[in-house]
């Protein structure tokens, strides 16, 4: 006999729901109900083995490792030519669309609907909306298709600044791109970084200064940043200035151009491209381990912002808070392995805070998650460059890891001279606090953006659209 | 608001069925308690994601999805040459031991320990002991590493029959190795095959006659396979022979000569190994669908199987039952994906079958995992094959899902000529039953020993050891 699906569905929902602890966290409405979402860009489960192998060991336990329910989300794209059609890899910005707006959308968009261009409202313009606060922390540009994915709404993720509204690639047309029907003079709202410094974001801290400075569209000598004062941001650029910020204020923090550099690097790293030096001679590729990134210097961690960001949002009582770890992916696109240990790290240390932190805020949701995955894998170095063994067409890093042990690691989603790519494989989704004990082991990813919102007790729509 | 039609069906069956289970069942002993453990050999979250997006759908949901309880398990594996060195990647071999064993080996060992050789009890072994009903039904031979694992101790997997206790692999060293201490004339258990025709198993399907089909050591006319008849088992090599098991014999199914062909295939696959072809025109793969298998004729589904199985051991009361298919892993290694999708899809419906099972039988806990990650992985197909795009440096598939749209699967652990290799990522943990609320969502492999052995109520050792 078989059983139709939701049938199935519905008698483990009942083991779930229906034998409940007697105390039901979330049935009853909390005092100002907390949500700290964690993103690891491209932080796959082979990231996080990664990360473990090389931090604490194959016997070591990481701190996401202890949190109380861990799942899988599916992640969701359609094609922007045919949005009935779904595609199977998703970017940052599709990824972050879902989570912040709840709807599947195309790859480049930026919390707009494939196709239609329509806007789709975000959980921060919901929480906005309600005075519950809101913070955005990301070692990327704020502008950047994660963060914002939850602050913006355009075409294309690359308009991050008034002149950067439009590209045209001729050598690879797939990289160009036009936002002109975004201009606030064709009824659009500009770039991304204007929409920020026009948005009512609580703080809002990383990089991406370059596009701030920038002349705000239709004025002659105004920059964005400027934009942002005269809305009433409070701006600061320097990491000591997180000790101190105005709590009557809205904060944005600017500490590097673009991009923040990663925390760690490989020393003396020697990255194999194997299969073009195999003549049957293939040459193994030293092992390595990693080192202090001499050029992350001045720059917050993880940790310095998501404290500074707990603690200027606490005035709301109920806030969403979003942070981000960018270098997972940028630092995968590039085969660096030790940039994305880094980033795993900074996340760990940045989330050992904020699960001390629930300890004494029951009403605090905590999720942990990945956008999408990403190239990097743990395969055998031990036969791989042996004269009869298999070896990698593509690139590998051979990491010497704390249990002294050497972890071989593959990158063989692009040739040589191109960036790796994404994977479409389902992606991590932890998270501690009330209610989670109910969730489902599997979820589509657009249920961040439901669960947020159920979990703060934010309407469904902004009046505007009511 | 808007939830997910499979919440609101959730949610109506929690008000419909309610509390079934008044009573915590893990906390009192249970009567006839059993364990079902079904393993997809190399079934990692790629694989799965793999099969959803081609069965059901990017928006569809999976048996496995609606299970209970959803965590990771950190394989584990060391040196032979130093067994306190880990190795990052494990084998099935290894693997199996670590879950029937509870011990952590090398990578060809198949319940033996590291260096010493010295044997691990298994959790069959135990149960045996125990009066209790134990089972395995494979896809694969029943020699092989993972069932293997399970019945048998020897120093190396590939010592399947009493012929086949060394290899010298000039071409490949690491290809070789030898037995020769495992022969019973030098006080050890013989060969993989002989072991098993030796064991008190209650229940063992899969293929691998022809290792049964030697002739036994020291005999002159004597077969394992009569041996095994000697010994009390009722020997069945018929589909047909499933459905009239005699109640009262042990059984041994063996109903190909070594492992059995994949469910599915591609039709008019074409699997490009691009970047042999890449001259700046590279041409794209045609995209190709899944077609069933004419090999897989008069073969048992891994389903019948399982049914037979669990039929078989209920005059046990309380038993012990792996279930493993095998093509998830074969098929990788071959770069060919219908092959490991079909395996799946195989996994799906014994899973259906097993949890409508466990429905009358609440003291069952079903555990469902892999042994190790593989290479698949879904990658862009709309970017890859452009000219100015990235591709895959391996061998790349373009797979027609449901959806109707192709879905980029890439295989780029190998260079051509050679398989695919295994990944060390951590695997997916998912489970149904009594007590799995409890579970932490990390744990190493070993604990499937632990877990087994505690829900079984048996012994940690065999009375000969103590």
């Amino acid at each position: 006999m078989r059983l139709p699906l939701y049938i199935i569905v519905g008698l483990a929902f009942s083991l779930l729901v229906g034998c409940s602890r007697s105390a039901d966290v979330s049935a009853t409405a909390m005092e100002f109900p907390k949500v700290i979402l964690i993103i690891g860009d491209g932080m796959d489960d082979q990231q996080i083995t990664i990360a473990r192998n090389y931090l604490v060991g194959s016997s070591g336990q990481l701190t996401m490792d202890t949190m109380q329910f861990r799942g899988v989300m599916q992640v969701q794209a359609v094609s922007e030519a045919n949005p009935a059609e779904p595609v199977y890899v998703t970017s940052s910005a599709a990824a972050a669309t879902a989570m912040a707006s709840g709807i599947v959308t195309s790859s480049r968009r930026i919390s707009t609907f494939a196709q239609t261009d329509k806007d789709a409202v975000t959980i921060m313009e919901l929480a906005n909306n309600a005075a519950t606060g809101t913070g955005i922390v990301t070692t990327a540009s704020v502008t950047d298709a994660t963060p914002a994915s939850f602050m913006a709404h355009v075409n294309a993720r690359w308009c991050q600044g008034p002149e950067n509204m439009a590209r045209d690639n001729e050598r690879n047309p797939r990289m160009s791109y036009q936002c002109t029907n975004d201009y606030k003079t064709r009824g659009g709202r500009g770039s991304i970084a204007e929409q920020i410094a026009e948005t009512k974001m609580d703080i809002v801290l990383g990089g991406g200064r370059m596009y701030f400075d920038q002349i705000a569209e239709g004025e002659s000598e105004t920059t964005v940043l400027q934009l942002a004062r005269s809305n009433g941001y409070e701006v600061i650029t320097r990491r000591s200035e997180l000790q101190t910020l105005p709590r009557d204020k809205q904060i944005l923090g600017l500490f590097v151009p673009d991009l923040m550099p990663p925390m760690l690097r490989g020393n003396g790293a020697t990255m194999t491209p194997a299969v073009e030096q195999f003549d049957g001679n293939l040459n193994v590729p030293e092992a390595f381990s990693c080192e202090d990134n001499p050029e992350f210097v001045d720059v917050p961690r993880l940790l310095e912002m998501a404290e500074a960001a707990i603690s200027h949002l606490e005035r709301r009582g109920s806030f969403m808070l979003v942070i981000e770890n960018e270098s997972t992916d940028e630092q995968s696109h590039l085969r660096q392995p030790c940039g994305h240990i880094g980033a795993v790290a900074q996340i760990e240390e940045t989330l050992r805070f904020v699960l001390e932190y629930a300890e004494s805020h029951p009403e605090l949701l905590v999720i942990v998650t990945a956008d999408h995955g990403h190239a990097a894998q743990i395969i055998s170095e031990t036969n791989v460059f042996a004269r009869q063994g298999n070896s990698s067409p593509g690139h590998m890093a051979r990491l010497i890891t704390v249990d002294g042990s050497i972890m071989g690691i593959n990158y063989g989603t692009s040739r040589p001279n191109f960036p790796e790519g994404h994977s479409g494989v389902q992606v991590p989704l932890l998270a501690s606090g009330p209610g989670v004990e109910k969730w489902p082991i599997f979820m589509p990813q657009t249920e961040i953006f439901h669960i947020a919102r159920q979990h703060l007790g934010l309407k469904d729509s902004l009046p505007s659209d009511q």
